[in-house]
């Protein structure tokens, strides 16, 4: 796993001379909440603004100097070090145990330094127990030479060498072929593998790092060969089908959108205390954004030689990951949204400028912006236009929503339509909920995006559990109108009213058609668990 | 008012010889529920349906030879009948007062009659205090010979000859030409005139009969020649406008929909008992459907020259109604949805078959489908495509939305965007609020509408405020996917609980990108009262 990441953080084979920070010094600058949160925004920072960047590193190489006096906690030893295996590392995972991380060959308990971390302790304790280089690898403000200066002061030893070597394939499990994970991800399930990113990595960018890209995953992922893949187009009746090799594909125009992606059952865990539902505990991240490039379906399907018919039509797509009885993944659209242009659907092969990674279809998916992510097939085989929906259980007998008064006795899946477009959705990703935060100001952050390209236009915060409200600032692509693929990243500076020992934080949001979240889970809880878009609320206490 | 509608009810000349209901045996009958509520939905059925039409007939005739024994209260009186003016009969509209009604020239008292309406008392009681005329024009039901009979058992006293001449126009006031209207409507606004049907005839029939079609003027009707009325379609920069006649529009290729308009204050009133907002106290009533026809505006457009182009641009309409300082009404949609063929947006200047009505726009009015009614603009004018949205103030300063938070103070119209399509929408029109049902079962009726073409999939009932729900049916037509521009009626019947003395009947509807409505108007409420559209209530008492 490490490996895989290892070789995009060149630049930290060059460590610099500068000295480090000063625990003392950084508390004392850190009264100053501007100062502070300009960190917490920068140090994580997915956004490639060059000024923000250099602002960046002037502020870090400032602090060098500043703070060039910090006594050395352990540097570079005369002795042979210690040696400790993964496993010993992983359990110095906690402030009780000792917060250990690995770098390399090299480990580095940074229990004292987990409050210093300019992202914030919470960013720097997803690494705890593991190694940094995933995270590095998506936060390009670390491959400053005094960064690694700074972690040398905090070696205790070395690695196992025999604790190095990747394990073992058990070629038995049909998950055994699956890509490496990024340690950030909150697993819900490891076979099939569904994941998302946490929330105060979801929020760091408005395009998420395609390691940290939810994984919602039906089967195991397939090993696919680039060179011998083919995507089959079914011609119309009596016309000719097409085989497409991955570079037939590249010949269509390339077309590239910022499209968010969602899963049905994100914030599932909130419906599940309501009452029990069946499907994966997804909270707040089952949704991430990506700039996805590839050719039209509308292309495609218009070489193939088909149009928009009188009557209702679906496009279905099948994917090559099966179950033990060689059952695809399946799912379809209406034609309309295929063939409209407007509608940018595509046959993706690329995802923020990298060919798709295994865990999300490779080498191609399809992309269905506004849509519910189980229509987004990934490791897409084949495209049909047929006159009836898909006739894929995902299709027809899953992600459907019901009443509240459907039960598992009573449901009648044929009674509800597939879920196509989703609702309006926002959550809050910062502060999180039973965190502590100070008293004087607090920030709340968060995304909201709305379904069938319906632009989110205001994000209403509370803190007194929806008695009040604050509007919020939006951030992020302000997308064409009927076009609004994407999320928008939100956040609102509020002060914390004196006293106030607790706050309960809400927010909801509008997006252009007015539509609003309902107030709370229980009149939409539903027995499979999709379309959780009640109102986002966490629970914090403040200190006095 | 009453010349009117005398015209369209030729079939009541013929009094047939039939004698009529005993009071006695109906009640004996109305025990019978089912009996019941056959009639309630079929006395003023708009369904065209010709068997159920035969089966009104049929009972009624039955009705009539079976209670041929009534004795008789008034009848034909030998002596001249006493006079009544007007006012004196408008002033009978109560169990208290007594409940007088006209009919032609004739004066009936209906007090005892009220309960044994086979449509329900409450429909009844419409016309109380004046001419039945409006109401037996609009239900065809009445126009049988043995109805009349009914009638003329009550008759009491004639008209004072002298107040049936109309009466005259004050010429100083610019809405004395305004058309005469029904009485059924409830007013909110004389001067603009803005009213609304009641809830019990607002889902009688799926097709709104046109003179019950909410009305909301902004400004005086203004009466146009159909001989000489122009629409002034600008050309494009450099190219040549159009000038057309109504034969001219006639021209275009006819195109019919069937499209429910939604005014944006819709169920305001309440939002006013939240917090006092700026608006008419509109209630349930602000929503209406029709069958339109006219041309398409992508086609007039298209001959004009105009075409999609790559910057935003918007489709401005103005009305011929004016103020006072020549300031007419105006309104914007964006160019693409105004020249997508599949928006079905009309110069409509059919209603329902019919001309359109003054009230509603003659000669010609805008249609947009799924968007509000503020920018179906009537009496239409001048159709212009611009850069920018409308200057009109009912574009940018009105018909917005804004946080709770936001007041008269602080609000920056700017910030939010002018409402186009509207959200997901449902309520309850029968029973009616305060009202005391029967125990047994309750039937509970209502519309649900969503805006943007989205159909209405689920309507979910409540009796006990929201903490379990039952599916209710959909009735009306199943439109095309994504272009469900007309609403659904529901209704469901269900078991009052026994022992329960009060019900609080919920309603709430969900449309195909799974929009719900919020729970509540307090955390939707904004300062001009738009966009309410929060589960909609009813409190009832239960008879034991």
């Amino acid at each position: 796993m490490l490996l895989l990441h290892r070789a995009v953080v060149p630049g930290l084979q060059h460590v610099s001379r500068l000295r480090l920070t000063s625990r003392h010094c950084i508390r004392a600058c850190s009264t100053d909440n501007t100062f502070q949160s300009q960190h917490s925004s920068l140090a994580f920072s997915g956004d490639n603004s060059g000024s923000r960047g250099w602002r960046v590193i002037g502020t870090l190489l400032g602090l060098g100097a500043v703070l060039a006096y910090h006594e050395r906690r352990c540097g570079a030893t005369q002795e042979s070090p210690p040696i400790y295996t993964r496993e010993e590392v992983s359990s110095h995972c906690s402030p009780k145990t000792g917060i250990w991380v690995t770098f390399g060959h090299e480990v580095f308990d940074v229990t004292e330094f987990v409050d210093l971390h300019p992202g914030g302790p919470s960013k720097l304790m997803l690494a705890a127990g593991g190694p940094l280089e995933p995270f590095w690898a998506l936060y390009a403000v670390h491959n400053q030479p005094h960064v690694r200066e700074v972690l040398a002061q905090y070696k205790i030893g070395e690695l196992d060498p025999k604790d190095t070597a990747p394990p073992t394939l058990e070629t038995s499990d049909p998950y055994a072929g699956d890509p490496p994970r990024h340690p950030a991800l909150k697993v819900n399930s490891q076979r099939p593998f569904n994941a998302e990113p946490p929330p105060e990595l979801l929020t760091e960018s408005y395009i998420t790092p395609n390691p940290l890209f939810f994984t919602r995953n039906h089967l195991p992922v397939p090993n696919l060969d680039p060179d011998t893949y083919r995507l089959h187009i079914k011609g119309p009746s009596g016309g000719q089908s097409l085989s497409l090799s991955l570079d037939d594909l590249c010949q269509f125009p390339k077309h590239e959108v910022t499209v968010t992606l969602q899963c049905a059952g994100n914030r599932r865990s909130e419906m599940t205390r309501v009452k029990e539902v069946k499907g994966l505990e997804w909270r707040t991240g089952a949704i991430s954004t990506a700039r996805w490039a590839g050719a039209r379906l509308c292309d495609v399907l218009t070489q193939a030689g088909h149009h928009l018919s009188e009557t209702e039509a679906h496009v279905c797509f099948e994917g090559l990951d099966s179950d033990p009885t060689g059952t695809a993944y399946g799912a379809s659209i209406p034609l309309a949204r295929a063939l409209d242009p407007e509608a940018d659907v595509l046959l993706a092969y690329e995802m923020n400028g990298q060919p798709l990674p295994r865990d999300h279809g490779f080498p191609v998916r399809v992309v269905v912006p506004g849509v519910v992510g189980a229509r987004h097939v990934k490791w897409l085989g084949k495209v049909s236009v047929e006159s009836e929906e898909s006739y894929s259980h995902w299709q027809r007998r899953d992600y459907k929503g019901f009443s509240p008064s459907v039960d598992w006795d009573t449901v009648d899946f044929d009674s509800a339509p597939s879920i196509q477009e989703l609702p309006i959705q926002s959550a809050i990703t910062e502060p999180q909920d039973g965190e502590t935060i100070a008293s004087g100001e607090v920030t709340v952050k968060g995304y909201a995006w709305s379904g069938g390209g319906r632009a989110v236009v205001r994000v209403d915060v509370s803190l007194d559990g929806g008695l009040t409200w604050q509007v919020a600032e939006l951030n992020g692509e302000d997308q064409h109108p009927r076009k609004a693929w994407a999320w928008r990243l939100w956040q609102l500076q509020a002060l914390v009213p004196a006293g106030q020992k607790e706050l309960n934080i809400v927010c909801k949001a509008v997006d252009d058609s007015y539509n609003v979240q309902p107030d709370t889970v229980a009149p939409i809880w539903n027995l499979r668990g999709v379309l959780s878009n009640a109102w986002h609320r966490v629970h914090v206490h403040v200190t006095p």
